[in-house]
């Protein structure tokens, strides 16, 4: 691979979350941007916001891809805001957008992304987020992570 | 309620399915015609095929709503097709269209319309379809149904 | 062509309107209906509106692609609400759902309509709506009708 | 104002375009990247191509707001690949991303994005582009710009 080049890593996760996975998601940010990747997320708070403020620590580029149409409903750390107005089909965009993700708990919104990522085979890290099931049969698909700093190298690998 | 209220139901699943689950689908489709209701689904193949033929058989009205931009991908018994070109953001839109969904199997298309119906208050019926859980506490989000018949009754109470 | 065919006409124009263009708006959806074909618009007021209570007074079938995400927004003639929430983006659901456009008038969001419409090849039947030209050229793409009765009428030939 | 904050500015016009056209838009892509603006486009080829291998030589951002599921269909010289799968329905995020939008020429991509920026209320600063009127009446919302230069500062100047 070329080592030169750019990486798009999203982060994905509830716009609530408890101030450990806040904390999670600042070093995941921080980590993101010390190795030169660009972290895509949905802009909003909780997960989204800590991401974005650890980017921001380190100069990192971060992209907040927002469901309303009001420029000024991103967080105070992302840097460039893309301004969709389509609710939660921007999910989609995060998805799509991103080289491999990394999910820190999460409500119905992340476990759509999830299912989005599984679907358009995009890696997904997980760090203490859903775990699913069919017919008895588990799916293991989330690659699972056990601190921030291992998910970040995980994805970056990943995203090769 | 008002009795003569028109409902809107939606059937989700695979675009490849068994053939036992297209049997349910069908039966799901014929059973939500006979009670009047409107099938909203995919407009594809597998599941969603099956409950437009069911619905096409008790002459009840079936919306497609497709993911690709051309009219001629809808499968035959679909009576009017949503030409969106969104891909699988289409799946929202199936969602807030249907007031109730029955979920029938299912890969990780139908893993996000479930997400998406639960994050937007949509009560979902499932038939043999996924089941997840977070931080090791089952999620029983989804109302299961022991066949065709008890789920359209139930979809059409919840739809009320 | 198959005369047994079904025929999506879309109906496209402000949410406010004169009452004479409401008046027209009512004419397309009553002779829509007539004439068996499905009425697609954007399940709001003003032209809207007044083609669905046109569809409805004839016993048609009228499709309502709403902007937002609560069903409720339709108005009161809408027979089946598809809810995008997809806001102003729902316009190229409306164009790639109809088979011909009729254009009453209209703002900004209808020339969006003709744009995308002409971009796809779907025909635009225009009544006293937008005029526009590149390099002090006049486009002439869409097909201008004298009254309602012969718009409709040149729609479904266009549709077919 | 404040004059330390980031301007995010789209240009839009046609994946193929003249010669003299892209001379025109690199210029601009070019300018914008100097004054420290953030651009915004489709991330295809044509007008979008030449904006941002402008933006590329004086070391900007350039962000490619892509129609397609492919991150490989942007052009080679956008920075920040956003992949949306979404097909046209893009433009609208392209429009709401922007503060203020550049238009050179264009076909009827470029008058849908024209349409929804003024439905919205951002700025569009037209070079040799569309016209329009409804009613005989010449609607002048577009602000006309005489060279690319220009037209930049107008874009700046309307964003703060």
């Amino acid at each position: 691979m070329n080592k030169n080049a750019r990486r798009y890593i999203g982060v994905i996760g509830g716009y609530t979350c408890s101030s450990e996975e806040a904390r999670i998601a600042e070093v995941v940010g921080r980590e993101l941007a010390r190795q030169g990747a660009i972290l895509i997320c949905g802009g909003e708070g909780g997960i989204m916001e800590a991401a974005c403020k650890g980017a921001q620590t380190e100069g990192g580029i971060s992209i907040g891809i927002l469901p309303g149409d009001k420029r000024y409903t991103a967080n105070p750390y992302v840097m460039i805001p893309i301004v969709t107005g389509f609710g939660p089909a921007r999910n989609i965009i995060i998805v799509r957008s991103s080289q491999a993700l990394i999910a820190i708990g999460g409500g119905y919104g992340t476990l759509s992304e999830i299912s989005f990522a599984l679907k358009f085979g995009v890696p997904v890290i997980g760090l203490n987020t859903w775990n699913f099931s069919r017919s008895d049969q588990t799916d293991n698909s989330i690659i699972r992570a056990g601190d921030a700093l291992s998910a970040v190298q995980l994805a970056i690998e990943l995203a090769e």
